[in-house]
């Protein structure tokens, strides 16, 4: 046990990361993106004692209303990067899609959670895909498309319906088309941008269910209550705790999310989407896809729990040993997209709905302004 | 319903506000003071989309680092107050002891929540006193002091044992001392400083407790549940809830706090502090002091209600409605106070204890430099 009064200076705290020892309040956490999610981490980490740095080129991240500290530039800044990285003592980030690049080079510096090996695999369909298959996870059918005759033979070998996907940059059912009896497959690839891609057989699922996991610098992990997800136009619309499925299915989510933390040597948040199917009353799972951060159909955690998804994130990436993921109540989050958030006054009235908004200064179509948890008794 | 979208401009927000409509989120409240108070009000204000501007005069302010918009001035700068209250909404305040020509200086800009006339009450023993004694409401036997010889009335009315307390910035026991059988009374008042003083008689209490109540702009009232309070060396320890009290007491304490919060047109939360005195099983009850804002022994509601006396405060000032006060558990909360906070490393690691730090960049003896909320099941 350290003492505030004698902290450790930077460079020792950054060994003690680095020995796996625990990161001492008033130690400085980059977080790479100013969004929602970035902010719900900062807002979670100063009831620790610990300051984050947000790193943003968007002049009004909402993360940075509620961080000690705040880098505007763009994200293959080097000089930037340096400076960002010269000021923690452990950095983490709020969205898969980063360059590589400016990874490694935070990485000289200053310990990168979780890391970079997560990132590589989350970033691309074809990576994660692969990834997932090899540790005896089950998936959709999938193939790799470079061009129209690779997608031919995809289509194939895989049957209609399937989905074509470019390998990167998809959120949201972004860089996606249905490959239906009729679709023209040359047309379909323009539709991605005729980017590197996969087809993934399409599955007839049941639900949409995901795990937030989460795995400490020490090895350990622990798994929220499985939440069941509906989507609305390719966003998650709600999310509801207990999902309505079989116990045992319940426990082979966490299983199998557990295992990917540990094949990854995984610090911090996981977010694991899965597909439910189901025969004759028995329910399977397909992993869809996984997210290396807190998650959208985590936030019922906020309230529900004592110890919320992006506490412990920070918890994991500190070195911290991880808070507890039990509940104490059932929970439906519901996102507030675009204009919904317009209803804020009529949410702040209800006394039943905990209000998360996000600060943003402009609404957009699509755009994802806030979130509602509404909690009852414990089932 | 206002849209976010098309958001009123400043001065019309002024505007609905004193009307008395609700300010919209991205809205900006101005809070008077830096430390955790500050900094615990800015972390609730966040979720509700609110953003806080803070002003301390000390750089190192632990409430900057959460929040949007910081001003390092002294108190008493009126061209920084004005520019203050030219970024502001509204403007609140963490401690009672502000000088008054600042908050009207603020007053002639912007809406100061809660009023003058609460500060008044607060900030002057006397005055305390005198209000709550007109209000109907039992306090211990008191006397103003000016001189040695207003001193010796007073004490010969009141009678030994009783405590000297000066009428201004007395807290954690500071400005007080007592007067027992064979205390020289020329000493005692040296002791505190020769400055305007009240005798108050001592009391035999068998306990303290403390409501933290809130009131709406609307006028709505509403109460937390009752706690009780162990200090240790005049500095608040811990405070358990439910505090093991009569029902009927219960119910006084709350229904005193509400009189008071509606006497003074009090918009906010209020802190009201209790001796509890026992003669044959029956419980009395007398205020001690009263609090114009967020308080210590609230603190737990942050762990075992859906929404804390912090957010139900920021939802007080900008005119929304409250939100609910009941509990979900049992709490006991316990103050962190100096080098106590070294002990961070093992709080992290138990399993029961939310901890909340301050960040707090020294440690010093008395200083309070987090808390630590533990739940039980709700008895």
């Amino acid at each position: 046990m350290r003492s505030l009064k004698n902290r450790p200076t930077m460079a020792e705290r950054r060994h003690l990361t680095d020995a796996g020892m625990v990161l001492a309040p008033g130690s400085m956490i980059g977080i790479f993106g100013g969004g929602q999610l970035g902010r719900m981490l900062a807002l979670a980490a100063a009831p620790l004692g610990l300051k984050c740095h947000i790193y943003c080129p968007d002049p009004q991240s909402p993360a940075f209303d509620v961080a000690a500290a705040r880098t505007i530039a763009a994200y293959d800044d080097e000089g930037a990067l340096d400076r960002f990285a010269g000021s923690l003592d452990v950095v983490t980030y709020e969205f898969e899609n980063i360059d590589l690049a400016a990874v490694e080079r935070l990485a000289k510096t200053v310990p990168v959670r979780p890391g970079a090996r997560a990132l590589a695999v989350a970033q691309d369909r074809l990576a994660e895909k692969t990834f997932l298959q090899d540790a005896g996870i089950a998936v959709a059918p999938f193939a790799a498309v470079d061009c129209l005759a690779g997608l031919e033979n995809a289509v194939a070998a895989i049957g209609r319906p399937a989905v074509l996907k470019t390998r990167r940059l998809g959120y949201d059912g972004k860089g996606q088309t249905p490959i239906t009896k009729d679709t023209d497959l040359d047309g379909a690839l323009q539709e991605v941008g005729g980017a590197a891609s996969i087809v993934e057989g399409f599955i007839d699922f049941t639900k949409e269910v995901s795990v937030i996991a989460v795995r400490g610098a020490d090895g350990a992990t622990a798994c929220y209550d499985v939440a069941e997800n509906v989507h609305r136009e390719h966003i998650l619309h709600t999310s509801t705790v207990p999902a309505a499925i079989l116990p045992e299915t319940a426990t082979d989510a966490r299983r199998i999310a557990e295992h990917i933390m540990t094949t990854l040597d995984y610090v911090g948040v996981l977010g694991v989407e899965f597909f439910v199917t189901e025969v004759d009353g028995r329910e399977s799972l397909l992993v869809n896809e996984i997210a290396p951060r807190v998650h959208n159909s985590g936030h019922w955690t906020q309230d529900a729990c004592a110890v919320s998804q992006f506490e412990n994130h920070i918890r994991a990436v500190a070195g911290w040993p991880l808070g507890p993921t039990g509940r104490h109540a059932d929970a439906v989050m519901t996102n507030l997209i675009g204009a919904e958030a317009d209803a804020w006054a009529a949410l702040a009235a209800d006394t039943a709905a905990r209000l998360h908004l996000y600060g943003k200064n402009e609404t957009r179509p699509g755009r994802k302004m806030g979130h509602v948890n509404r909690l009852s008794s414990r089932t």
